[in-house]
């Protein structure tokens, strides 16, 4: 069961982190998750953190990496849930997840996400990804 | 991290079982997502087992204990994302999930919860949740 499990919800993929997050277990997410992101062209990644009760700068650096390689990817990472105390002992660590945006809840970060693919689609002048 | 997160997406819940489920935390999920229910008002829950490699009578037992409870709260559940190695063993060990609905992934989830929503709405001649 070593494999953290990665939901597709329409054009967004949703990952929960529920477990401590071992190097191996780091590194296979971020390979599931680029070749996720590759195989169904997922324009969103949601990281649902709201289960952790502590965010050291291991996982800090994982989110950051799965956010810059789903940006060049063309996906855009938006991590939510995370407790109030977690955000606290980030900021007091100087871990501030430069370059990951957060929303409060699930909800939120899918209006984060549309939000942000929007404004790309209209900074282009049209749909990339016709259907 | 001993539990289960539950996340509310719209009026729908998703739970994504990832872990060993013993019996503390199966009876806390339980708790939580009755509790989740009630406070959120949801219409329906998704259980994401696409993690599972082993869905034995305990987890079967489980699976079908939260779709009553919910049921009574006035919630439909549906189970995704199963495994076919696990299908076979569960049908193998005449564990046919009685009173679960199931569908393949999250999206096709959605889609049953938002029919057997609208049929539950069309039954009773009017919107009982009126926003």
């Amino acid at each position: 069961m070593e494999r953290i499990p990665i939901l597709r919800m329409g054009e967004f993929l949703l990952v929960t982190i529920q477990v401590d997050m071992h190097d191996r277990l780091a590194m296979r997410l971020q390979d599931d998750l680029t070749e996720k992101i590759a195989e169904t062209g997922a324009r969103g990644v949601m990281i649902d953190i709201s289960s952790l009760e502590i965010v050291d700068s291991f996982i800090g650096r994982v989110l950051a990496n799965i956010a810059s390689m789903s940006r060049v990817l063309d996906a855009q990472t938006v991590v939510v849930g995370m407790q109030p105390a977690v955000a606290i002992t980030l900021v007091e660590l100087g871990l501030e997840l430069p370059g990951v945006l957060t929303a409060l809840n699930v909800d939120k970060g899918m209006e984060v996400l549309r939000g942000t693919l929007a404004k790309a689609v209209e900074e282009q002048g049209g749909d990339r990804h016709p259907t």
